[in-house]
Parts: structure tokens; C-alpha cells; sequence
């Protein structure tokens, strides 16, 4: 058990990634009190019945009230106003974070909305999976997953002990702790997030629009890699809205690189270039065995794997 | 334990699907004899030291000498080459059958090979995983697995007694089986299978082309989304290359809808049109709802499951 590391945290959104931030910060003994503050009705009634939280509203600023650690779970394009609603109710001195998937348009809400006497130190959980709801968090959700911090450009002792505190908090919950330049990480989870689940819903989307293949035989031979994206492609519509809308800019230019690819890859099948097919095929099997051999396989992921909710 | 079928079964390509295929028979008692063909030494030795097989041998002909079934289990473009070398060894009444990811033009090589007095009835068990070779290969593979079966359009009794004895083969190895036509079904699979593929295969690509992000955070921040494509872009090259050289009229034709789709996609984003993310998340979500609670799920898909050979 981990010492106490914030006697009060608020959490501001709880679906899948607030609700398991309490049950692991609960389960790892580093926080005291737990405020939650979310804006349905639905979800606070759930919120309540599970009773992981000591204080359950609708206000975000009687969550943030005291509180040591304020972590915005909502959608990104909502961090903003979130905020806003609970700026004079903030704690000097507290650290405020969030587990939004886009980081650059969010630092920016976030660090408008707060006062300056705060640490403003965006994060994301690489860490998920395709259920939403205060019911479908669990508390190992982020055992061996990377966490990404993009603290702001400012290296005074008090910002930087903020961020180890932090850092501290999440190595509690599990997970392994990074820090970037918040475009950076943006264009990298274009990358590795946000343009599979585009392509996911994409693909998923235009099966469904066939007039000659009917959708009960899509579902019924989807086991041949079309499965997995159905997966995908059930992740929050929300969520993932926002995730587009906010990262517009390297979605766009790592899509513009996808599609661009997509079409030499259509002309080599057109025109019977059977060569370059294998060439790109076998490269991407090697990189697969590069994933395996850097034991990145043995971290078990979450996302993937279904747990039955539905 | 199901009564014998087929007195002696020929393989002719012993990989994960060929090596199952032997394995499955074997534990469900439905064949006598197996005799293996691969023109891989490498193959060849593997087989010999797995000793599933009565016979191991380089030639198809000498393979399928006296054989009652005989399965071709080589990449599809290999078929018709792998059939020939066979034609004059081939038992009168025996049936020809196959494992290819496409049908039209297995179908069509295999028909001009084979001589007349056989009964070729491709087939393509909607099953696999990522990886490839004689040791891949387990008995349970077919277990609650589709098997589309493409019949030629010939109605007399011996025929279908051949299609029914086939039928009667992979029900004994835990499979359901279906009857297409041969054309319909490369349409359907190039959706549910192809196409899902071919874009794992260029998204992974794309990445590791990156200049911006290197290979390591592409590897260590892919557990949103992006590995799921890294595990199907680990199917083997030779296989896949044939997919699409075979069935390029299907893969063209879908992945021209999923482009135009794909450019509306990008446009929404483009112009913050949230509205339509939002729509298209939304459906997309339900049809995982429909495959889950049309019990598609339970099934529990051998692909994508990680079985740690590699």
C-alpha cells in the first residue's frame, strides 16, 4: 500500500477512465477523500449505487472545493467548460490534470479556465477499452500501461514537484509514467489511436451501407479481421468526436499519408504487382515481430480484449 | 468419435490451415490415412518431426495416389500449378477440395486440372490466425467456425452425395457449414476479410514510414488501436499477396467505397462537422450491439488471440 499522495481528489466526468482512476487510486491507498461531479443524472444515480465516492454532484465547482487533485474525465472538447464552471472554486495550490486522448487543444482549455495559482499538468491513460459508463471501469485498467504527461514549458521547483507528485500517483495505480511535448504526443496518437478508430469506423460504416452483402452476413463471417474492428468502431461516439474535432490538424495530415499509401497499394493490386504487395506485407510482419521481441505483447493490453458488458 | 469418412486424406500445402486441418481430422477419427505434400524441405522436416502424417512427400502426385479426399491448402495463385502437377494420379471419385481465402478462380483452376470423373467442391473455413507453418497449425482451430462451401452449379445425386459426405467432414470437425456461390462469396469476404487487411497492412506501413514519430513510440503508445492492425498485418505475405492478385475485382470495388467513404470522413473533419462524426460513431455502435447480442461473439474467434508461437 502506497502512502497517501492527495487526501482529496475530484474527478470531473466518470465513465470508463474516471471511475477507474477511484477504484485504482482507491484500491492503491493514495487518496482520502473522492468527489466526483458528473453532468448525467444516469450516471450519477451508478455513480452512487457503486459508492466509490464520498461526495457525488452535478457541480463541478462543489467537487473541486478542497480538493488536492482535480482530474477532468469528460469528453475533450468539454474540458473547457468543465473548468470554467469550477474556476473559483479551485484550491490554490492544487494540481489539476485530465485523461483526455488529444492534449494540445486541452492544456490550452484548461490552462484558460484555471487560475495561475494551480498546476495545470495534462495527462492520457493509454488505456481503454471500447465500454463506457461508471459501470465499466475497473480498477486494473491501468496496471502496466503508459502514461503520458505533457506538462507545460515552465521548469520552477513548485511546477516540477507538482509533476512528480503526479508521476508518483499514477506509478501507484500500475502504470509506467512519460513525459512529452504535447504536439507531439497529438501527432503520435494520431497515429497510433485516433486514425485506426477512424479507419475502424470507416470500414465498419461502409459494410453496413453494401446493398449486395446483407448485414447479417457481414456479422456472421466477420472472424476474418473484420471482427476486430467492429470492436473498434463500439467505442464511445462522443468521445471520439471530440477526439477528431480537437486533433484536426495531425488526423488530417496522418490521413493524408494513409490514403496516399491506400492508393499505391490499390494501383499495385489494379495493375498485378504481386511484388509489391509481398515487399509491404512482409515489412509489416517484421514489425510485428519487433513489437513481440520488445516485450511490448507481455503488458497484456486491456483494450482489445472484451469484457462482457454489454 | 465420428465413424471414418474419408479412408485416406491428402494434403497438399501443410501451413497453419493445412496443419489443422490434419490435426482436427486426426482427433475427430474421420480419416484412416493421411498423406502430406509441401514443396518446402523446411516444411517437409517440420511435418516428419510433428509425425501427424503416414506419408511425407514433395510430389502432390504421389499424395494423392488412392486418395478419397484431397484438400489444397497452398496460397490461392498456387492451386492451379499444385493441381496439375496431380492431374494423372488423382483416384476416379475422389473429392477435390480446398482451403483458399478466395473462390472464383481457385474454383476455375481447379475445375481445368482436375479430370471430370473427380468431384472439386472448393471450400474456405472462415478461421486462421496471424501466424503461418506445419507448428501453427491445432486441432481446434474449425471448432464453431464457418465453412463456406462453393459448389459447382451441377445438381446430379453423385455430386451432391460428395457435398454432403464434405459436409458431413468438417461438422466432424466442429465447423458450421454454408453453401455460396462462388461469386458472392469473394464479394462478402472482401469486405469482412480483405479489405480489413489491406488496411491493417498500409496503416502499418504509413507508421513506420513516419519521420516524425519513430518506430519505438509507435510500438511503445500502440495499445490504442494500432496493435489490434499490427497483429493482422502479421499475416503471412505470400498468402495475402494471392488473396489480392485473386480476388481483385471484389477488393477494388469495396475499397473504392471505402475511400469515398473514407474523403467524406475527412471532410467532416476538416469542417468541424460533428454532427456527422457523431452519426456514423453512433450506428457503427449499434451494429456491435447487433453482433453481440446475435451471439457471434461467444463463438470466440481464434483470430486475433494471441497464441505465442512467434
Amino acid at each position: 500500500m502506497a502512502p497517501l499522495i492527495y487526501p482529496r481528489m475530484a474527478v470531473i466526468g466518470c465513465g470508463l477512465i474516471g471511475s477507474s482512476v477511484i477504484r485504482a487510486a482507491r484500491e492503491a491507498g493514495v487518496v482520502g477523500e473522492v468527489a466526483v461531479a458528473d453532468a448525467s443524472p444516469l450516471a450519477r444515480e451508478r455513480i452512487t449505487a457503486l459508492s466509490f465516492a464520498d461526495q457525488v454532484t452535478a457541480d463541478p465547482a462543489e467537487a473541486v472545493a478542497n480538493a488536492d487533485l482535480v482530474v477532468f474525465a469528460v469528453p475533450v472538447m468539454a474540458m473547457g467548460e468543465a473548468a470554467r464552471q469550477a474556476t473559483a472554486a479551485f484550491k490554490p495550490g492544487a494540481t489539476v490534470t485530465d485523461v483526455g486522448s488529444v492534449k494540445a487543444a486541452v492544456a490550452e482549455a484548461l490552462a484558460e479556465a484555471v487560475p495561475e495559482t494551480l498546476f495545470v499538468i495534462p495527462g492520457h491513460p493509454i488505456a481503454g477499452t471500447e465500454q463506457s459508463g461508471p459501470d465499466a471501469g475497473f480498477a486494473e485498467l491501468f496496471q502496466n500501461r503508459w502514461i503520458i504527461l505533457t506538462p507545460q514549458p515552465r521548469q520552477d521547483a513548485p511546477y516540477r514537484k507538482a509533476v512528480e507528485r503526479l508521476t508518483q500517483f499514477w506509478t501507484a495505480l500500475g502504470s509506467n509514467v512519460d513525459e512529452m511535448d504535447e504536439r507531439h504526443h497529438d501527432l503520435v496518437l494520431a497515429v497510433t489511436s485516433h486514425l485506426p478508430h477512424l479507419i475502424a469506423y470507416n470500414i465498419v460504416g461502409t459494410a453496413a451501407d453494401l446493398e449486395e452483402v446483407t448485414q447479417a452476413e457481414v456479422m456472421k463471417y466477420s472472424a476474418g479481421g473484420f471482427r476486430d474492428f467492429t470492436r473498434i468502431a463500439a467505442s464511445d461516439p462522443t468521445m471520439w468526436r471530440d477526439v477528431f474535432l480537437a486533433n484536426r490538424e495531425a488526423v488530417l495530415e496522418i490521413l493524408g499519408r494513409f490514403t496516399e499509401d491506400l492508393q499505391a497499394l490499390s494501383r499495385a493490386i489494379r495493375w498485378g504487382e504481386g511484388d509489391k504487395l509481398f515487399e509491404l506485407f512482409s515489412r509489416t510482419r517484421e514489425i510485428r515481430r519487433d513489437i513481440i521481441s520488445a516485450g511490448q505483447e507481455s503488458a497484456e493490453p486491456n483494450f482489445g480484449r472484451d469484457r462482457g458488458k454489454h
